[in-house]
């Protein structure tokens, strides 16, 4: 088997184990998944060992959810991951069809039947785990390993979703327990851009991008791959492609650092606009208040991004973070009694804005990427309401009605334009 | 635990351990389900044990089958399996929702988490045996415990499905092996009549019937039991109930002979529409031709219910059978392959014809039940095509257009009506 962790496309000897994992988009419909499985089988018949991790059909998920939502509140249940299991299960069914319509000797594999014990967060777990052996065995007899993806199982049993970004998740987990020589993921984009082509025209296609880079840009809103997913493949330097299912691109290779000399300054520009902004007025600025506030709001799992608190000023200071639009009435409602508790002023929220965020590698040795970004801005008369920076990104929030102009002035800003 | 064998409605301050059944029209829909889960809710607030095994909304199965059809023109397969048991997963984690929204602590079980352990012929898997200890565990625990119909899984661990009668089987299956009390079969109708009150308006519900009559009926085409589900039940001695669930009717009782001293001659008639009819000329009539031509037949798993053979005239029979329609295609390949072998001549079949059956348990001890019927059934003008006869049966073909004026004749002639 070949353990190589430079991408390539030259064919040795040595069959390859790859992981494909293709999204919603990519099987829904009949004709799609007979697509997917021509793909498959073409990389089989090259005597390529193949696991494929699927998704539900675009739509089902939401589908599901749905029918859930007519008898519960609740957002996550035992039964509910049950219900959304189904969404999988049916893709690997047909795929499998397929594929052994083709020709192709296929073993289909349910998250529990693969080996995916997680733990019992429902509708978000964690896998713990892969005990791969069952899919190990059926590559290695010949058969495509046909996975569901989003899923797997308690210790006890229980059937469990792992979340946002599940499916890719579940690909690279994967991938890593079998030790696998990269792992695939194709969607409907041709892989990474400098910015979101359907905003910036001229955005470029980047044939690479670091590991540390690619979890910036999808926690900064890049939605082609999650951050999980990515966290997963640079723990097990785990080469990772992200292609386009609909064409043949070669898509955007993830990379460990130093196969990325070349690192630009800035590699990519996001645009995220489904977080939203609370701010608190008047927090006592001494020493607990700020774990106080923050410590029910994780502990209901919501996903704060920035926090900014201003300097002090006569023993008070302003406390704003930005969360997941779909999580801003708990977040109101948590931070409004924590306020009360540490006895802060009032809370106030906002929806219309914008993060725009800008990654690169490069940062870490240039400065002037922030100076360089305000200015482009001002330029362009855009307030900045906050900023928020890590070793290779800076984000900054502004009015959502200003977020397409920003993405395409910083495009410019930078020379990312092809 | 209360072991009754005699069916009773009187509580007793021992709880009770049942197990419901219902089926695909009882759970077609959010607001179908709900009334489910409070039925299912007041009788696990009487303080009995319940389990409660659920089909596919009514038309699902039909829809994973069209769609599992785009890719194979397979009959059945390990995809289809996995596929199907999609519509059961839904039903278990949508009740289960309903019912703790009503209060009630589940549980819930696929087909493999109940423990129910079927052979490897997918699509119609026998179950070899049910670990009940899971669903034990949990009606122990004071949970009632929903769990998927018509599923298992193989020692291996592959989803199977358990074919006609699916959920009813698995219902009484999964009763006997946890020693219910009782098995409940709600469905859409009021429970076993003398006749289909759609053919006959003065058809009489039957508060009481032996398994045996039950199972010939069954066989016979009365659609409210599969014959599989009965004789398990008398197997356990599973006291049985069928039962409506859109109203609050008793149902009937399908109980041990001896709790049914009162039997009547005939208890009820059946018209089956489903099958047709093979008939193979000129037979040569010598030992071993017979099973030649069936060995193939049943081979291939289709479904043999009538066979006549006349007597021979100059060596040579003719040898006519009954099969579902939708199997006449693969039996006519078959029945031809074998006529050429045995050198028999020419193979003709016809869809347009109904088996009549009169089941009665008191036929056994009161001779011109066939008489009776045969006289009946000439009065009208109807021709008789084919007659078979078991213990307490009677079934004859006719010609389909005179199937619903049979069957009322018959109800008639043999005093059924309320």
């Amino acid at each position: 088997m070949n353990s190589t962790n430079v991408p390539t496309y030259q064919r040795t000897n040595v069959p390859l184990v790859v992981v494909q994992k293709y999204g919603g988009t990519s099987v829904a419909g009949v004709e799609r998944i007979r697509a997917v499985a021509k793909r498959v089988a073409a990389q089989a018949r090259e005597g390529d060992r193949v696991a494929v991790v699927v998704s539900a059909m675009a739509g089902e998920t939401d589908r599901l959810i749905k029918l859930g939502r007519e008898f519960t509140a609740e957002p996550m249940s035992r039964e509910l991951d049950l219900l959304m299991a189904t969404g999988e299960q049916t893709s690997v069914a047909l795929l499998s069809l397929a594929l052994r319509e083709l020709g192709i000797e296929t073993e289909t594999f349910l998250g529990f039947q693969a080996g995916i014990v997680t733990d019992e967060n429902h509708g978000r777990a964690r896998i713990e785990r892969i005990d791969a052996e069952p899919v190990r065995t059926a590559l290695e007899s010949g058969k495509v390993a046909v996975v569901a993806g989003f899923q797997g199982a308690t210790k006890q049993g229980a059937i469990t979703t792992i979340g946002r970004g599940g499916s890719d998740t579940s690909a690279v987990a994967l991938a890593a327990a079998i030790g696998a020589d990269r792992c695939e993921i194709f969607t409907d984009v041709d892989g990474v851009h400098t910015a979101d082509p359907r905003i910036v025209p001229g955005a470029r296609l980047l044939p690479k991008i670091t590991y540390e880079e690619m979890m910036e840009l999808a926690d900064a809103g890049a939605k082609v791959l999650h951050s999980r997913c990515v966290e997963i493949a640079a723990r097990y330097r785990m080469p990772l492609v992200v292609r386009s299912s609909f064409t043949d691109g070669e898509g955007t290779w993830v990379v460990p650092e130093e196969e990325h000399m070349e690192g630009a300054i800035v590699s990519g520009i996001t645009c995220n606009t489904g977080e939203a902004k609370v701010a608190i007025r008047r927090v006592p600025d001494r020493a607990g208040v700020t774990a106080a506030i923050f410590a029910p709001i994780a502990k209901a799992g919501i996903n704060v991004d920035l926090i900014i608190q201003n300097v002090s000023e006569d023993g008070y200071t302003d406390l704003t973070f930005t969360a997941p639009k779909e999580d801003l009435r708990r977040a109101m409602t948590l931070a409004e009694n924590a306020a009360r508790e540490v006895a802060a002023g009032r809370v106030e929220a906002a929806g219309d804005i914008a993060k725009i965020s800008v990654v690169g590698l490069g940062m870490r040795s240039h400065a002037g990427v922030a100076h360089r970004m305000f200015e482009a801005l001002a330029k362009e008369g855009i307030a900045i309401q906050m900023i928020g920076t890590s070793e290779i990104k800076v984000s900054i929030v502004i009015d959502i009605k200003y977020a397409e102009l920003a993405v395409r002035v910083l495009h410019e800003a930078f020379g990312l334009a092809a």
